[in-house]
């Protein structure tokens, strides 16, 4: 068993409207920054896992994620996998 | 002035127990996933901003989380920006 470090990036799909992020842009016009805009706000998870290769940590998270971490209805996910102590 | 899409990364500092991390980390196991754990969770967040530059598109984008977007107090962040259009 080696030790792996899990990245997820959960993103809202594109077809859906970000109400958090529509909140937040018009907060930064607020406060003088027009030049920011197409604000998204998402999920970063990190997290370790222990199995015997890359592919299976990959295919836990996998399953985390459309088990518990993300709605599969609204949202993306991206996974990536490094190996623990690797830079 | 060109557009760029940046990406916000924001999570919390080491020394802070995340209490929403812990929370989704007993769930896994509850859903027999035991190789799981050490999760955080943070923020993912994307933006385009306009600037002639990508060292001042950083510099909007770094003032943008230190005046709103996270606090600074008790998380950590790390901004990517990426000139639209490019790959």
């Amino acid at each position: 068993m080696k030790n792996y470090h899990a990245t997820v990036t959960v993103t809202l799909r594109k077809a859906i409207l970000d109400v958090q992020g529509k909140t937040v842009e018009s907060a930064l016009h607020s406060l003088h920054m027009p030049q920011l805009g197409n604000v998204r706000i998402g999920k970063h998870i990190e997290l370790s896992v222990q199995a015997p290769d890359a592919d299976t940590a990959r295919e836990v998270v996998r399953e985390a994620c459309d088990k518990l971490l993300t709605n599969p209805v609204m949202e993306d996910y991206a996974v990536n996998i490094t190996e623990e102590g690797a830079a």
